[in-house]
C-alpha cells in the first residue's frame, strides 16, 4: 500500500473511531466490558453445529488473529479476545443446498487474561443476546461447563481454519 | 478509543502495511489484481453447502461492508469487494456436531466497478486457488454462468447476515 493511501486510511479511521467513541455500549456481562469494535474483527473459523442449526463465525481481535495465524494457541497469549457470532440456520431461497444465516442469535466471547481470570481458567467468558445486545448474566460457569471437554486445549473448541 | 490510542493504532497501521507492501502478491486472475489484505476483512455472512461439502465465509472490502450495513446491495456500489472464502467441511473431534472447516479451497471475488467491467454485468470475478492462490484462468463466464439464478440481486448470492 502506498504512503499517501495509508495515510488517508489512518485519517478516516481516526474520524470513524471518533464516531464510534460515542456511542452507547451494552452494559458488561459477568463484570466483563462490552468489546468494541467486533464486528469488524477478522475471522478465525466458522462452524455450523447441526444440534441446535446454527451456523457461527468464530472472530478475533488483533492480539488473538495474530495467535491464530501463528499457531501460538495452547495456550493463548494474554490479550486475545475470540467471538462466536451464532445465527439460526435456514436454506438459501437461490440455491438450496447452501444453508445460510437465518435469525442473529447471540454474539459470545472469551477474553483472555491469566492474571485476572484465575477463579475461571484464564477467560472472562461473556455473552450478549439478541440484536439489542442484552447482557448475559447466567454466570461464568455455565460457559465453562460447555467448555470442558476442550480444558486441554486452553478451553477451545476452535481450530484456526487454514488460510493462504 | 482515547485520541493518544487512536494515533497508536495508526502508527501501529502504518508500520505493519508497509512491511506487507514488500509481500509478493499472486498474479492477476482474469485480469484482476489480487486482494491485498482480504484476510483482514470483515465479515459479511458465512455458509455451509451440502451439495459439495463445503464451509464458507463471505468477507468484504470496506465499501462492500459498509454497504452490507447499509442494506445498499441491488446494486452494490462501485467500488465494492465481495469475497468468498472456501473450505472443505469435516466434524469437529471435540464436538461431533459442529462441522468445521477442514482443507482450504480457494479465495474467489467480485470486483464492482460498473465503468470497468460492463462486459460481465459489471463485476470482475476472479479466484485464487489453493494454498499457494494460483490464479484462475478458466474465465468470468465460468463464474457468471453459475451466478446466473441471481442476476436480479446483482448477480450475488449472499444477503448479508443479521448483526446487532
Amino acid at each position: 500500500m502506498k504512503t499517501p493511501v495509508r495515510l488517508l486510511a489512518c485519517l478516516l479511521f481516526m474520524v470513524v473511531t471518533e464516531g464510534h467513541a460515542a456511542d452507547k455500549l451494552p452494559a458488561a456481562s459477568h463484570g466483563v466490558a462490552y468489546p468494541e469494535g467486533w464486528k469488524d474483527w477478522a475471522t478465525i473459523a466458522v462452524s455450523h453445529r447441526n444440534d441446535n442449526n446454527t451456523l457461527r463465525v468464530i472472530l478475533g481481535n488483533d492480539v488473538a488473529v495474530q495467535a491464530a495465524r501463528a499457531g501460538d494457541t495452547n495456550p493463548w497469549p494474554d490479550g486475545a479476545i475470540l467471538g462466536k457470532v451464532v445465527w439460526k440456520d435456514t436454506q438459501l431461497e437461490n440455491w438450496k443446498a447452501a444453508i445460510v444465516p437465518d435469525e442473529f442469535v447471540h454474539a459470545e466471547f472469551m477474553f483472555k487474561d491469566s492474571k485476572k481470570y484465575t477463579d475461571s481458567y484464564g477467560w472472562g467468558w461473556a455473552r450478549w443476546v439478541g440484536l439489542e445486545q442484552k447482557p448475559f448474566a447466567e454466570g461464568m460457569d455455565v460457559c465453562i461447563a460447555c467448555h470442558t471437554p476442550v480444558k486441554n486445549r486452553d478451553w477451545v473448541f476452535t481450530d484456526p481454519a487454514s488460510l493462504p
